[in-house]
């Protein structure tokens, strides 16, 4: 993504703090507290303009939805967003690092992490840092419940071909895979940004729903 | 495959019995025996006309190969294939049914099992009929080593997503994992004759290897 500087961003996020939460600021409450309740909450590490992460959250009232976003010139498109649908009470948008989740969620607190498009680290040596890699297996593993489930969508073949593997060495057990999702697009699929654009050019899109044996 | 009638074809499989073995005369003698020695064994389940084993037999003389086919009709065009390539002494095709695997060898005794371009079997009632459904995978645990290993193409998608989770759910890891073969052609592939078909139509080839995690 191309990442144009907003020199207003930091501003522009300071006066929204009922919906963006900045990670040195969580510590003080819980997220039973921010939510007023003890609905699921489902994560979406990686969160862009957030219209999967919004989309989700209109669609879903029972469900509490953060989404988890590192760059501020990328989350205050999230925010604008947000905004522009009236705050969703079950909708939380986090500027943080995904690589930080142990510190922003209790052990066993979520349901369900969102990876959508995820950046494909192409080149061997940035393996570590593709968010399917072990690594991040085990941070997902740590503050999702028992059984707790992963869904992730790219339009990345070698992406794909990487996680399914990823994930089965690491145990888990794959539930669905679709290997063209828009070929029989589920009613309830909430397409991200990014999605539209791929898959308006005709690219398959790729999507699996794994779940932790532990 | 259509199946065309061949009246000649019981009298032709007759004449070869140092390559062609009937699953009813199976018992007599073991493989070891049958092959002279104690390579791994490597059994492809589906042969159809032989195109794959007979080249994986030439390929890897260190490895027997045994072709397994139902059909008279379909594995005469494997034996008339096998005969122009000279009846490599590693390879051995029996006219047998996948779903009789534990008759026709002994526990632990294979080392891979190939299974390419089965049968997609796509109506949800016949689920169980598909090489990749769990009663199948329990057949190939009893006649593999432990940590045997399936490798599986198909040009079909909707059986590959199912197999995928079919093989995650029976706790089987994935090792290699490919959605489309033909971008980056492994050199030591060697092509079915349905995989030439589909390929040069610019059908995607799904490929997988997976290990029994026993």
């Amino acid at each position: 993504m191309r990442l144009r500087n907003k020199p207003w961003a930091k501003d522009f996020m300071g006066e929204h703090p009922d919906i963006l939460i900045h990670e040195d600021e969580k510590t003080v409450k819980d997220w039973k507290e921010i939510f007023g309740n003890e609905n699921p909450i489902h994560v979406e590490v990686g969160t862009g303009k957030g219209q999967f992460v919004i989309g989700m959250a209109k669609a879903n009232p029972d469900i509490n939805y953060i989404g988890i976003e590192h760059f501020d010139n990328v989350i205050v498109s999230a925010l604008e967003k947000a905004i522009e649908t009236d705050k969703p009470s079950n909708l939380r948008l986090l500027r943080g690092n995904g690589a930080n989740l142990e510190e922003l969620f209790e052990t066993g607190e979520l349901d369900r992490i969102y990876l959508n498009f995820s950046d494909p680290w192409p080149k061997s040596r940035h393996a570590k840092r593709r968010l399917t890699h072990e690594s991040f297996l085990a941070r997902y593993e740590h503050v999702l419940r028992k059984q707790g489930e992963i869904h992730f969508k790219t339009d990345n073949r070698k992406l794909f071909e990487y996680s399914l593997v990823s994930i089965s060495a690491y145990g888990m057990i794959l539930q669905d895979v679709s290997l063209d999702l828009h070929a029989e697009m589920p009613e309830d699929n909430i397409m991200t940004e990014y999605e539209e654009k791929f898959s308006a050019k005709g690219q398959p899109i790729y999507r699996l729903e794994a779940m932790y044996n532990n």
